[in-house]
């Protein structure tokens, strides 16, 4: 028995108000992600540790949140390897399951385990809860949403076109227009690492990249010096600093090598288009978008805010190839994008895009004088609640002044009078919360009144 | 690596078709718990041990999954009590955390946790996932949905009412008008107990009752028998073999105490309520409702299908004293109703309630002559699906055969054809793909055709 309970750290729970806001976000992706001819799907927060270990490296499995065996399984706790210091051989004796660490994952595993039941292109979306057990800090959690849009079984750069599309209209739709969606391809990133010699070093190479809006690209030149002799230095500094990059310019140093070549075929197809097809927000080619060390091997993309750049990228994505390799279905193509839904509510929050009426808790209140009063106004607040407006009837018939602050508290527009006085004459009387004026109504135009404002 | 990768027993995955219909049920509980006024919270997944653990009895403690503890920690095992037997401590010494085994404990702890942030009485809603770690078996998950809405801090009856009439709002507009809502309340069922004799055995005698539908009334009768010896049978018989059950009659047989006769009181003002106010299922006393040997202290609520019985109740809740004493507040009235969304599903399914729109992956299918093509499309499907209709575009190139086929397998109720010979004429052709009928028009007017019809 806890004194102070208290959720775990690194844990949240939302209270209405925070969850409205989040849910406001999440339905305008669910629609969108819908719109845009994606289907939903979800799959267990439970996965067989064959699914998720081996995945994510060595640092991710460290990462996955391990659930012990349950009744007399726990007996078979291979205590000799514990005692012998081997942690990982000790906890699979006593764990088979664990919860699940992303959405990638499980997509393989559930489109290789369903590929005869779905159709391919295979266009799904998945806006569920994921667990790391990472230290818990400041804006990071051990347990989260991701929302992730991902094609599997296409290798059409039409889906590369379509995933920024849908960023721009999801983004547009939140309210903001200051964006900037970038787009890099991680073939070109190979090959300009074999350009400037660092072919043997091709993700140190990438890594030192990765970090030039951190760093700078002094530093970054400086760590690239490392991995490589033969390079003009002053040819990276130029492509690095140039605020225009020039697909025209890398087709003339790159090798005629067909595969980088279809590559920068593709990000000109990418821009071409939208050189034609406007967006609401900027998209740019940047030669230094790396996206860290993770699976993508073509196309990636990332958005930032251009006036908060602080707060980091708010969505990302990309192209694997072989996604579901690992679960034994090859040659299926997959790229895709997620949405970074704590940072795009804090942004928003920042920006003050959220529509007001979010912090209300209910619309209207129906004041408490006695069940027999409330029992005439029923079939009318059945009508209003049919119509998918929200009444709040208070329980206790107390003070009014009570109830009146408990209107406030919780932002209702009006507050719906039917006391004895009413009741005799027939009438409602309607106290607008935002202005205090009372004004009133016949009992049978109520419903009227109210939906028709 | 697994080979044949699949979801741990006793789990799902949910492929498009039977998750759109599952959300069209969660929706319109959404709607409806929103328009009665309920706010909507979430709690994390993991809860500390102390908060979970000794809340559901030694039976329930055991369901709970354990999370174990990560990196070094688990380098504290106990062994001496593995091996002594003690598993129980044991796994308090690799486990501190686990998934919440209800919606209700993580409620009392949410109440009691943040009670100077929410305003009573707390109307809150929770649509969340459980977990425990039953036996898998037909029909039974070990992580499942959970759909529950609850007053905290409010004695009115008005509250009963709401929730009776929230239960006939959603299940009328899920399309059943065949229910019967059946009330009871504890302390009616103590009293029964005590003047047939039984007041040292309530439990059991509580336990009996709740047979009735499975065994029926002579061994029920025969069960009690052996709780008292001083009852008359007959009296018993004809009071649980009754259609109709008489609350006068009741409170005849029972001593004026204070306590039950507040309970029939209550139930009275419920159910003359509703004969002013009419449900569209029918609402029923029966006294041989018991609702297992759960928290409940007051009004008990149970929901099920007259014409498919055996599925068992698709709606349950009651009124449980003190709900956050566990947590150290006191004096806090909960009262609440849950829908079983699995049972739900099934019945729907069985009584054909889905509408047939949720059959559809997407509405629109563009079918794919290249990206030149597209180009000059790509405005006007921009605007439909601004108007919120789903369009899916076709990824690749490839014979019409074949996309065809794909948008026949999704049920797409048109696909729009914009080749060569289109683009030069400036029109489209609409394949209905019900009737497999072609029409044409301009393509300006693409967006009123297929948004208008």
């Amino acid at each position: 028995m806890s004194k102070s309970p208290s959720n775990p750290k690194g844990t949240r729970d939302f209270l209405p108000l925070e969850l409205s806001k989040r849910n406001y976000i999440i339905n305008i992706l669910r629609k969108n992600f819908k719109n845009f001819g994606f289907s939903e799907i979800e799959t267990p927060a439970l996965e067989k540790s064959s699914t998720l270990l081996g995945k994510y490296g060595n640092e991710g499995d460290r990462l996955v949140f391990k659930i012990l065996n349950s009744g007399d399984k726990v007996k078979k706790a291979d205590i000799s390897s514990l005692q012998s210091g081997d942690l990982n051989s000790f906890i699979r004796s006593i764990s088979e399951k664990g919860l699940k660490y992303d959405l990638t994952v499980p997509l393989a595993r559930f489109v290789s385990q369903h590929q005869n039941e779905i159709t391919f292109p295979f266009k799904r979306f998945q806006i569920q809860n994921v667990w790391r057990a990472d230290r818990p800090q400041h804006g990071r959690f051990q347990e989260f949403t991701q929302c992730d849009a991902d094609v599997v079984g296409s290798n059409s750069v039409l889906q590369e076109i379509e995933l920024i599309k849908l960023y721009d209209t999801v983004f547009n739709q939140l309210g903001f227009s200051d964006l900037v969606i970038k787009i890099n391809h991680r073939r070109i990133l190979k090959e300009l690492a074999c350009y400037f010699g660092a072919g043997e070093n091709i993700v140190e190479f990438i890594t030192a990249l990765d970090k030039i809006d951190k760093i700078g690209v002094d530093k970054v030149l400086e760590e690239i010096k490392l991995l490589t002799l033969d390079f003009s230095e002053k040819e990276l500094r130029n492509l690095l600093s140039a605020k225009e990059f020039d697909l025209g310019y890398l087709k003339k140093i790159f090798s005629k090598n067909s595969d980088s070549f279809y590559a920068l075929d593709e990000l000109n197809q990418i821009l071409s288009y939208f050189s034609v097809n406007n967006l609401v927000n900027e998209i740019k080619f940047d030669l230094t978008l790396a996206r860290g060390l993770n699976y993508y091997t073509g196309t990636i993309i990332e958005v930032l805010s251009k006036t908060n750049q602080r707060i980091g990228s708010i969505g990302g994505g990309g192209r694997y190839d072989d996604l579901t390799s690992m679960f034994n279905l090859k040659n299926m193509s997959g790229v895709g994008i997620s949405f970074g839904l704590d940072r795009i509510y804090l942004l928003m929050e920042e920006s003050k895009l959220f529509p007001d009426y979010l912090d209300k808790s209910f619309e209207f209140m129906v004041a408490n004088f006695g069940i027999s009063n409330l029992e005439s106004l029923a079939p009318y607040v059945d009508e209003i609640r049919n119509k998918n407006r929200e009444v709040f009837i208070y329980p206790d018939n107390v003070k009014l002044t009570k109830q009146f602050s408990f209107a406030n508290k919780h932002n209702a527009s009006v507050v719906i009078i039917y006391g004895e006085n009413e009741r005799k004459e027939g009438i409602v009387t309607l106290k607008n919360m935002l202005t205090g004026d009372q004004s009133s109504c016949q009992l049978n135009e109520l419903v009227q009144t109210l939906t028709n404002s």
